[in-house]
């Protein structure tokens, strides 16, 4: 922590977990809705969720927003990629144009969309869907030194708070899912993972956009030799960031913290996001209630960043894209699992009898 | 087949297997689509599917429905529900009231919903949302008994083929979710299901609303003893329905019959939508290409239902309500693959490099 700056060390220590002392009652009020105990399952929790972190018996989704966090990494210089570097910039300019699957499923469930260049090794022109954020054009190669800068990590958490505060300020934002790009980040997020979980990156390393048998044992070798030559302390998130991190990484990060600190609910997606989420974890663990595990993805190391703070997944449709998709989807399930609490009727309202 | 009305089994022999000459060229096409190879999972196999029950690779659901189909079940004198049997009649004005978690979902979704009494042991007066096919006050009990007689049966099947058929007419359903509600009827769907796939009640019978252990296992006893007493030929889908089935259950059938005959695509909810599918795949295989399975049920049998038709379920919320909960929220997955299918960039509309 005593790497951050001012501003960002008082928002951080400004987060308070959630209404918990309402928690009973609102699973008294699920409880009591017409159906058998439990018997929609995740909904349920889910509900009863959304009423702790609203602080309201009433939760309810009137602002969804979903954030793609984009940068590139100097580790694909180490070809772990299947994709070439410069899809970075192509996907952000397909997501500008409104044609990647992102697009498609922010328009079917009625999320507010915006990408946020945190470090993309290309220019963009201005765009009304296009944050401006960039740290640098990419990262450097964490197999041979540090990610980043302390500046450089600092100001990618920064960023990621500003994205979410502006975009709260001018509305007040009820639930938000956080996505991203960058080609090789699957690579960084792993290594993160590995180092904060102790979990071998032989045993957790994935296919990412899909290379073949040899090139994951590449992946795994360039990530087990960058932890053996950064060493990182696993309880350290802004160090393990600035080591072994992306921008979007960062930016994804604060807009977490930025998130719980103003009571919003915040979906992860897929391996990066929750490796983003698990640098949020360690910097303020009060942000734990705020979680909710978008999707399970098809990558083996979100499994270990899940199960170290103790998230369980919404949905699990063996996805692997990224951007945001899976928790997009989830989202809509969070805006069903708040209406059960809102419009169900109990067993008195409907004069329905009651369990033997 | 033989004990079909003619009317029926023309319908029946009338049912064609959806367009597969189409699968690879919309395989291709989401192939083409700006993500690695069969990143978005399930939504992709949907996109698929839906191109080929559709015959159109722009697949798009205008108008989504979904039918809960009620009845009473004779079997509930044996003591297998946690619930008293007149929960079924009030339940089904829970529906008509707006109340219940199906209504509430449906709402979310943009789902037409019709509640059908197929046999409910109670009036009701007539409502818009509401459609009297009443059989019977109640199945017979089928642990002593048939559950209805061949008359019956019959019924139970036109009366599902009329509500699609009819609902159908009025303005083309793109998708039809199936949803039911019935005190004691995952005790008929279980025992369905062990006569067709040969697994014993004492491993599939599950806690339905909610038994005890010593409810489940004098449960799994009463299914049993049933299947002892009727000795059904596990091929014979409309004996199977005679002699363990409900009102509601036929229903459902028929009304998978119907749809399958029109071409549209089918979402199958828990365990009794589950076994009616069943019933309906016994009847006439070809319907297969149009069934999806919506989510997976706690209810253990289901599972051996969905297997027996090689089905997967699309989510898994850990859900047991029935109503047709699970389908209705599967069928917005199912939009969404649609909307993909039809809006999402290829590598090429977007100038996006592919893999290397």
């Amino acid at each position: 922590m005593q790497m951050l700056p001012d501003a960002l060390r008082d928002m951080v220590t400004g987060i308070a977990p959630p209404a918990e002392d309402l928690r009973p009652q609102a699973q008294t009020k699920i409880d009591n809705k017409t159906k058998p105990l439990g018997a929609l399952g995740k909904l349920e929790d889910l509900a009863v969720q959304m009423s702790v972190i609203q602080n309201d018996l009433n939760p309810e989704l009137k602002r969804k927003a979903l954030f793609v966090f984009a940068g590139d990494h100097g580790i694909a210089e180490e070809g772990v990629s299947a994709f070439p570097a410069e899809v970075t910039g192509q996907m952000v300019s397909n997501f500008l144009a409104g044609g990647a699957a992102i697009n498609v499923i922010c328009r079917h469930q009625g999320i507010d969309i915006r990408v946020v260049d945190m470090g993309v090794n290309a220019d963009f022109d201005d765009h009304p869907v296009l944050l401006q954020k960039k740290v640098r054009k990419g990262t450097r190669n964490f197999a041979v030194q540090n990610a980043m800068t302390v500046a450089e990590a600092a100001r990618a958490l920064e960023n990621g708070v500003a994205v979410f505060q502006e975009a709260n300020r001018s509305r007040v934002i009820d639930i938000v899912g956080l996505g991203e790009m960058g080609i090789a980040n699957t690579t960084s997020a792993t290594a993160i993972i590995c180092a904060v979980t102790g979990v071998s990156p032989f045993k957790a390393t994935g296919r990412g956009t899909g290379v073949d048998d040899k090139g994951l044992e590449h992946k795994a070798k360039v990530i087990q030799k960058a932890l053996d030559f950064h060493n990182p302390d696993p309880a350290d998130g802004f160090d393990i960031l600035q080591r072994l991190g992306g921008y979007e990484i960062g930016g994804i990060a604060g807009a977490v913290l930025a998130a719980a600190n103003q009571g919003t609910g915040v979906v992860l997606d897929g391996v990066i996001s929750t490796a983003a989420g698990l640098i949020a974890y360690l910097i303020n663990p009060d942000i734990r209630g705020y979680l909710i595990a978008g999707h399970r993805s098809v990558e083996i190391s979100q499994t270990a960043a899940l199960e170290h703070m103790q998230l369980e997944p919404v949905i699990d449709f063996g996805m692997r894209l990224g951007e945001g998709t899976g928790a997009a989807m989830t989202i809509d399930v969070v805006d069903a699992s708040c209406r059960i609490m809102r419009e169900m009727a109990s067993f008195d309202e409907a004069e329905v009898s009651q369990q033997n």
